[in-house]
């Protein structure tokens, strides 16, 4: 049976009825105002599912940005919508009168390119979305990697070059801080780039065409996500690593020059050089890892919280 | 009721009789024999049994060194021993008439200090093993990652300086060339050390005593040591860290120095700086993985390859 999915990002929410094939059958997105509680996003939602005579659905996968504590069921903290402990899988399954299991938003779509997308039919991947930072999912034998606190897989902020670069997040040498976009744009900027390019994907463009200070940042950027693939397959045994987010769908031919750079470092002994492919899901994948998770919750009766 | 635990090193064997609270009744070693077949090792333990009249165990808990594949429940390769493609846990229960989980011997370790050791009480856990090279065990939400093909956590050949040092590895810049025994031991002699200096506690001494080759060794190895840790952490949003290993149990107060490091970059916006511990259970760590490995096996029932 469908579940609900939803996707709260930091200015809009998502919504959709996603079939356990991964088939979103009805679907709609409205702007979240600045001071708006999650109560009144959730009964927007309700009200548009009413209209539609959308009913019965078992069970509600909540995407959210954020730091979202999924075996506490609650979001710990979103900047963007400044919401601070807020339970929200038990006020979704107030709402919704189902059960409900909640992930963070880029956790959700490691999970949705995991069972739908560009990982289908692999237990162990690694998804790696790079836009003006850097952010990712670890998949691990079937189950997505929470971490102690939920915040795993802040792989940007691993770090690539002790005392480097300067990152947003008060660290030195962030993988971000080399391969986020913003960072790619003002590395090209500071070296004396033109600074009429400011998207990652001109100074792209510009590497191409033999600029040399696009060369040089892009090699960088190029190292650094190549040594993260890397780095994480070698702690993870990983087989397949999806990329994804706007850097990567916007620069073509990416994903070939970072899976050349990887096998490089998969020669003599070293056996089991990761598949490395770009996202099929899109802007989709947080929508479906979240239906995914409810029907996971589902099947594995996790909904602990749940009192219907 | 206790399990058997056996920890097949490469060039001896271990086992014992262990308790679900981690105690070891009965336990006794031998060396392999160079060319010594797996079935003579297990008859050898299975008459050491019977002469102890040790009988009715529910299950065997077996770690080993080298490529353990655990869901196919096969050593697939052991570089010492030289096995390849065995079916070791398929040979452990028709010899000990009892059910059967193999584990590789660090990750076995790794989970030891989980369940028994300085990890007891977290379910995410990291365990860093520093002896002549670099191995590691990683626990996430109470489970062993085991990876795609059962290498997970070759942590010492993740990349810290791209084009670095030469790892015997076969990559450059390794963690491993860093901080691993034996390179330490090498790169002291490499930049004009006292070559009568042969172990990394003798280097480490001679760092505290101002040597300037030895300091220089040492607090690249520490650097690397501590980014490792960030690393790992960043990735899996982990509670503990423990060290073992040789070099980490030859070296006073060698975890206060990484732990000093670590926190460094636990500063601004960055919490849940992991907290870092020494290994509790040294030699017996491997032993306990295995032990806990095979009772948490009949706990879960995940013996399918077992015929009886």
């Amino acid at each position: 049976m469908p579940v609900l999915a939803i996707d709260i990002g930091g200015t809009k929410a998502r919504f959709g009825i996603v079939t356990r094939f991964g088939k979103i059958l009805h679907s709609a997105q409205f702007a979240i105002e600045p001071e708006a509680k999650l109560e009144s996003v959730f009964s927007q939602i309700a009200l548009q599912l009413r209209q539609a005579k959308i009913r019965n659905f078992p069970a509600v996968g909540i995407a959210c940005a954020g730091l979202v504590h999924a075996s506490s069921r609650k979001l710990l903290f979103s900047p963007n919508l400044n919401w601070r402990n807020v339970p929200l899988a038990d006020i979704a399954e107030k709402v919704f009168r189902a059960h409900a299991r909640i992930e963070n938003d880029v956790n959700a779509a490691a999970l949705g390119e995991h069972r739908f997308g560009a990982g289908k039919g692999t237990k162990n991947l690694i998804a790696i979305f790079v836009g003006t930072g850097i952010g990712g999912g670890i998949v691990s034998e079937g189950r997505l990697i929470r971490g102690a606190h939920g915040i795993s897989a802040e792989i940007g902020h691993m770090i690539l070059r002790p005392g480097g670069n300067l990152c947003a997040c008060g660290r030195r040498g962030c993988f971000e801080s080399y391969a986020g976009g913003k960072y790619i744009v003002n590395n090209f900027h500071r070296l004396g780039g033109d600074t009429s390019l400011t998207m990652p994907s001109e100074v792209y463009l510009a590497a191409k065409k033999g600029d040399s200070a696009a060369k040089k940042v892009w090699q960088d950027a190029l190292d650094a996500l190549s040594v993260l693939c890397v780095n994480l397959t070698t702690a993870l045994d990983t087989e397949v690593i999806v990329l994804g987010g706007g850097v990567i769908g916007h620069c073509p031919g990416i994903e070939r020059e970072i899976a050349r750079r990887v096998k490089s470092y998969y020669r003599g002994g070293w056996r089991y050089c990761p598949k490395i492919v770009k996202s099929t899901l899109g802007a989709d994948a947080a929508l479906l890892g979240a239906a995914f998770s409810a029907m996971e919750g589902i099947e594995n009766r996790v909904f602990e919280g749940n009192k219907q």
